[in-house]
């Protein structure tokens, strides 16, 4: 993890959105050591390590992994943001359209989906619908939006007023903090099919990034929690 | 609290908002009872039972309030969710856009404020702007972004879709469930001038029905948590 | 429910604990009626209720089984209380032993079990132990204790020092409030056989209390969460 | 911060408890990074930093003071830790007493107090008490319970069974995290007159490493929020 703050670790997500990593506490080390409640302990090797990891993961002792914490820097539309805030066991700070002009930056999406017809929350890819007009109407249609934002700041409206006008495709941007037994938790509910797919691609960049900093318990997550297991 | 059923209490709030009151548990009588742990002990009169509820407020003994409950039904805007979502010891539920297509139905204030020159998060009521001028603005961006939001529908895009064009001034609607400890938090925060006014609303309606559900703990609470006594 | 002030629903557990009911807010029909974000809409028969709440439960829709709350009255040994509490998203009182004079009230267990083999935080029946003369032994040194307790408070000491020397197998007493979400994953930990047998006797007794209460959420806790359903 | 691991910072606390610092996530500086929500921005200088996170602990800002962590290692008393483990916005994991042995290791007070006579919850000290006499006292009746303990173990009782006659005055162990917000409100209300002296103890042992830690934001708490700052 040397050299994290000349070159941070960023991962784009969508067309204008990332996921950086900030900060994390502990490590797959720290979890075996606060499960032996035993400060200063040498190590009994990895492989021991390891095999008690995979017994706390297994049966739900899920406190020692609450010492291990992880801070990301995200850009995400609000859409998205919604959904995310749900989860209430992260701690979040997200940056005040009250206090600041929010900027011209939107989601348009690469390709467009129809309603799913078997779950009735989701959407499928369907190559029958016109992509570039549809990105066109939503890119216009955004434009018109930033444009009645900016006339009424121009008129001398607060910003907490202006922003009524903004689309919950418009990015907004957090800084979120979890500890790794939560974080695991939503993984397991917006890393997986039934969530939404712009949602997923935030999961899987934090996901990438969390296997970085905890390698061992991001191996047991795959064999024993991630919902895709079950379908290969 | 009889006929609620048949003849519900319901505050409107702006424009096409609402708090509406579902169901409670518990009583002011039974935070005594609680910090008492005493079932089924007879009341030792309204007098003492008001002195120890005072008292309990006074010392930060906060786990006997949340015994009680109160549960509401909410619409409001979706900048006002965004705020409301924070609050974390809620139980919330939000109807969803991905299932459901939401209705055409958006806030425009009566009165627009400039940004406040000395807090600067919040705004104030300033007559120069001309306010029926900027509602007519809002209201033709809203119904712009709405006749987006129905050509992507008729389309054939799917709901979670077609609703990035849709902007934070529209109606949401929500069940929010709080017990009374955390309530009161709530309302030390958002029932405060340095909330946003729309925010202030809400709270304020919620306020007055847990006032009929709770009368004494609303009545310890204007006395020693209010935000506005340091002022009178 | 009609009837329950005067006719209070207890299970007693252990040889002097007990679980009360003491209230309840909601019902199955609350939890589908939410998750439609619907007040006052007729409701679509029990057959279409009971199939949207199988529904929520089996992908994870957690959020409006948090709309219904339980309330127990419970006293339990403070072992079981040590556990107990470590499941954060209750609201729980307890009666202050700094305040109050503890009781002459321990648990004595009728059966004796030996250290697992298996799993070593476990245990098991052992009939080689002799269990009535290990019960005089623990019941001997809990008179000891109490009369130590005596002696301290008889002495002038205060209650918060006097209770120093208190065993964990005294009984202390509660008040617990849960959503029914977390009411379920209680029950997941707790009604398990890895559980300590004491704990699990608890949640039995407040699983039957809730199966009064929610029966249809109860009846899908069996078939789709309840860790025995393994087993058989 | 430097050479921590090889020389831990420790504080003794009562006779045999300590409060271990372990790691943290974080500093000032991090809380006004997260305020701004700007990853890499230069610090606008230390002056201008403080003024802001001033601005944001007088305003009740509370989510940049989450982002920043601090775990310990405590070794603390069971009737301690009963308090401690009820502020719920801490991640913790202590020793099991189900799959270990507890030492022989107990608290034994240096003075003694008696009721108090206008805090009821409280206790005040009175040298009319025998001090050297009451401890003994206590001192004679762990090591009663102890030996019943170790009677029990020896007997071959598993120990989650040979565990009920341990007194609360026994030495557990856990690792306890924390995020500033929430370690601030713990503060006001256990590094408190009316909390009980020994809790005040551990209280203090940890804002004595914080303050190492995080010394603006807890210059800040002793002017804003400390309850003793009314009294000076």
């Amino acid at each position: 993890m040397k050299g994290l703050m000349t070159d941070p670790i960023e991962i784009k997500v969508l067309d204008h959105g990332f996921v950086r990593f900030i900060d994390r506490m502990g490590s797959d080390q720290r979890i075996v050591e606060a499960a032996r409640v035993s400060y200063g302990s040498p190590s009994k090797g990895d492989e021991a390590d390891k095999k008690l990891l995979g017994y706390l993961l297994k049966n739900k002792h899920t406190s020692p992994f609450e010492m291990c914490k992880i801070t990301f820097n995200i850009r995400m539309p609000i859409f998205v943001m919604r959904q995310f805030v749900r989860h209430r066991m992260q701690n979040l700070n997200e940056v005040s359209a009250r206090y600041t002009e929010l900027p011209d930056v939107f989601y348009v999406p690469d390709q467009w989906r129809k309603q799913d017809t078997k779950n009735k929350q989701g959407s499928q890819v369907d190559d029958q619908l016109n992509g570039p007009y549809l990105s066109g109407v939503l890119a216009d249609a955004y434009r018109q939006t930033y444009k009645t934002y900016q006339h009424l700041l121009d008129r001398g409206v607060a910003k907490e007023m202006a922003r009524f006008i903004l689309p919950v495709g418009i990015y907004t941007e957090i800084y979120s903090t979890w500890d790794l037994n939560n974080l695991l938790k939503y993984f397991v509910l917006r890393d997986d099919a039934h969530a939404q797919w712009e949602h997923q691609q935030f999961a899987k960049a934090m996901k990438e990034i969390t296997r970085m900093v905890f390698p061992w318990t991001m191996e047991l997550y795959d064999t024993h929690l991630d919902p895709a297991r079950k379908l290969s």
